[in-house]
């Protein structure tokens, strides 16, 4: 388990990050827009803007923030089918846009936002590991233009975005700890976790998995460490992004 | 954050699991059935057995084990619709589903199973928090007894069954780090994990989310301990419903 | 067609029933509930009251009564696809549903309901022959307590249970008729008949097949007479549950 | 319950069916086809020929006989939705198709047919009431032109014929039984009941409900008495069609 | 591409219709109602009318017209599956429902129709080439006849039938430019094109498609031209049938 | 209607094309890709290559080339709901697909490209007009790399692509011929044509709609020769981007 061994397949340290780009507005209709890359990952978000709320929280005087998540169908190795014309939303596809969603309005002071909805749709264009992770952090960035649109418009109660949220996936291969996985190093990881944590370092979603062999509590923390250090690397090219 | 002065709604100490009852073989015609009991939480499993895999496994030489979750309309304090009349799974009935069965197949040795499936049905007849995590633990002993099913039949290739595994959920209310939630507690609750262990104590599956505020590392780590606390408690009382 | 020289598979009389237990309150949350068993065949039966009527009855005065009924996976000898998951409702579950919903809505004085709705939703955990029979019988006790319950909140425009309702099956094997057909005997029938009747002894429904050759007048009599018996003997089971 | 005093709406005997007509060969693709008419309710009926039987009966040597039923949007007083764009048949339609089917297998020796697959094809292209009788009945024709087909062609392993079936609806209006019964009349049944036999007046299915008041022994006899008489009409105006 | 040189399977000139027969008032129930035979090809359209427009069009004073198309199962040489059981409309059936409304549209003055809705459902009870075309100049009688009945009912803002609307199939079968195609004629045609015209011979709808080779602007425009002489025989048998 | 005098909103000649930008490979798993640009038309095309064709031509010899389309949720004005979570391709989806499949197939020899199957999914990542003009014109260029990596495989059994093909709008506004509109004119247009032609200027398909007036010859002559500029226009862009 020394890092300093393992070899990645495109000559990374295991603590370091795949090249990220985060390109702001990619769109010209959506309120907020960003097209983000880790490596040859790659997706596309659009935040929308709309006035009000769904109906389970009129009246309620809060805002609501929600993301849906989806893949092309040719995003991957092999082509899979469209899940429009499947009829139905996969398991995966489900979980994720959840997670997405969660992970956004935990950095959401939704009184401030007041009655106004912001979706946040990831498609990914290309996949090659970390599409969630990737999903996640570029859709901060999409969530604060919005945030921005709206406060342009002088529809805010307050200031809503309470803090920033990145996320970045760790795992296991062959016994070392490795930053921000691709598709193959995850293919072959024995443990994956996924770490959201906001700006200053707190955690808001923790989700690890035994592919292989189950792990220890030892494991647990080293991965918990390195995800909790590529998260705030993440949070500084956010910020960059968001200053530009 | 001190255990010693937060009252439960139902009395128990903040480390302490709620009354639990697993009843083997409470169905007839399944291969391995279990009515196990969280407090008032009661899940209904039923392990069926067919010989052979799905198609794209075939011809492997390994079996297959995975899970279907759902809640009666009123297994909760008020009714919800029935997923098949609006004729759509919903994301957390996938997302639980996906997680029972990627928890049960942490401990299959798949070659040793054979070309045998093994769907663990696990239907909530009462919802009262914690649903997931009694399901995942009841489904264990369900899985063991038809594994058992299989072995009279002398229909395996070795012993599947490499551990045992049990999930808690943890959680913080006002503060305090509490064992095996309760719905009103998971209402209420700041912070929610789900942990999963083998009968060894080590993760097979660690999902924390920040209900409210984002939460530090100290936090993660007292739940964490808790949550393994717990797990090896559930360990205990699975070896003695397998005893029986 | 001599009842006195058929041996039936678990030793009973022709004309008589398996055993029946009808246990109230086996849910907490519902406002009825009840867990019917017909021998091994064991229906969970849980009423739920909400104010209001759907939409195409709202401002009439009336309530609404109806029912669901499913069956889990694993009720039966070999499992069975979710409803959930194929994404339609079969024609068999349907069917006995509205069958259901009819039954007992023959005993509701809907204006003395106002404007209320109860949906029975009747879920088979086990099948061995007789669940919708066992279902409409259970569905009555439970409907008995929600309507109880309404009462108790003052919640009621008079008395809306005009009557009891239960039902049986009736079919002829071997050219024998028997009553309250197990699985077994109910794959074996050559006619197969569900008699729905009032605690009077009116019929509320009469359905009759011939799943093998055409059946004469007499064949349909002698049937109706057992089906009459039975549902008699039903009546009486259902008032000592509910005088407990 | 003196049928001399009561008046129907299109000045019918009580005992009488409406005017009914059995056009053939409607179609011309079709192996065979009718158009029924009872009164101003027409369905248009074909019947499909296909080698081979569903899979779960393949290598049995029996053949397959089955029905799907459906309305146009249009049939009715007030247009209804489809549910090709609804997404799902609802419960009405399944159970109507379901019971055509049956009826039509209660009349055929499967063996005798072959591993062959006839489906019926039933559209009610106006309803004015008895669709699903109208719809049996002309079934039953177009069936027997389709049998003939295959007998045309050596396809047959014997006479799958073995009987006819015909169908009526009687009811109870105003205290009256009545045959036949039209669409307002069969609004205002107090008991409505669908009489399928064969053609040697044996019961093939009855199914009766009681739409306001449970009714007792004597009006059950009364109905069945009346829907023999009618489907013993009907059966002769079948055999004059199939003679033509 | 000598028209006079083909001899078609039914012995008509290249520029001759199939017999055309416009059978009003086919149905009891609709506000208008066509059986429309192009030859073997049979529509039976239903105009159905009712109060108020959809959600999106309230309140701008405008009606709307729009249509359904279906195929019955058996109206093609070979069964085929019923859409509603497939749970989804195909493709061709959603271009087929669409082509129909935007040609009725084009002759309807909304302002004139006020706040109503007519609806024409097209179904296909024979298929034998060129159902959308006798679709269209079908559903165009049934409309007439559904606005004369809201003109009877002093239900109108004004004439809001600006033209008449009719269409035919034409297309190139081994050179040769045919009005009106067969089945057997469209399966073999190189182009084929159906034009949409109103009553004064100006275009409503062009939609050609080389079905072999692409073809020249000679082809399309000899098509044009047998397309516009086709659809204007059309309009006079429309006249006749409205005029009766 | 003098094409001298109208305005464009973006300061183009009346046959004009906005700036074409074709991208090849964009994307790094699809055996060809391309990002098509038509002013802010934005298309995302795959083309995935699979041995074998589908079922129904399987043994054939021959391949098959089909194309799915779609539109990211924002790829409009306002945010549209997705189709995979409504659980149902609408209508003018399908119409689009269709038309792409069509459209490409018409220049393919199937014999050639022998039972391989490609298939080009066409997804609109930003919508200002054109879309599927935009997917005809780049899903060749993407065609012909994917054929080009058939090629470099030996898996051809000749030269599939006999042609190319190229799509694209034309309309009538404010009595003028406009060439490749953007959204804001097709709003406005009174006529709607898009053309679709082979490299050397024949028509593929030719689909012409009155969306205010009907249109006379002179219209559609004019519109048609507008259409065929646009599209050799079109197909040299398409030239140069293969050449590169």
């Amino acid at each position: 388990m020394d890092p300093m061994t393992y070899t990645r397949v495109d000559g990374r340290a295991a603590d370091q990050l795949r090249p990220v780009t985060i390109t702001r507005n990619w769109l010209d209709h959506a309120e907020g827009s960003v097209l983000v890359e880790f490596g040859r990952t790659r997706v596309l978000i659009a935040a929308s803007v709309t006035q009000g709320v769904p109906r389970w929280r009129q009246g309620s005087g809060l805002g609501w923030v929600t993301s849906e998540y989806a893949m092309l169908p040719r995003a991957t190795h092999t082509r899979g089918d469209r899940e429009s014309i499947k009829g139905r939303v996969g398991g995966r596809t489900h979980e994720i846009s959840r997670l997405i969603g969660r992970s956004l309005r935990a950095v959401i002071d939704h009184k401030a936002l007041g009655e106004n909805t912001i979706v946040l749709d990831c498609d990914v264009l290309q996949a090659d590991g970390g599409t969630r992770t990737a999903a996640i952090t570029g859709a901060y960035v999409a969530l604060a233009d919005a945030v921005d649109w709206l406060r342009g418009r002088d529809a805010l109660k307050g200031e809503p975005l309470i803090n920033s949220v990145a996320a970045v996936s760790v795992g296991i291969v062959e016994g070392t700890p490795l930053l921000d996985l691709a598709y193959v190093e995850d293919s072959a990881a024995e443990v994956d976790l996924n770490v959201v944590t906001t700006g200053d370092g707190r955690f808001v979603e923790v989700q690890g998995t035994a592919e292989g062999q189950p792990f220890d509590r030892a494991v647990l923390d080293a991965l918990l460490d390195l995800g909790v250090k590529g998260a705030a690397d993440l949070t500084a090219l956010q910020r960059q992004a968001l200053a530009r």
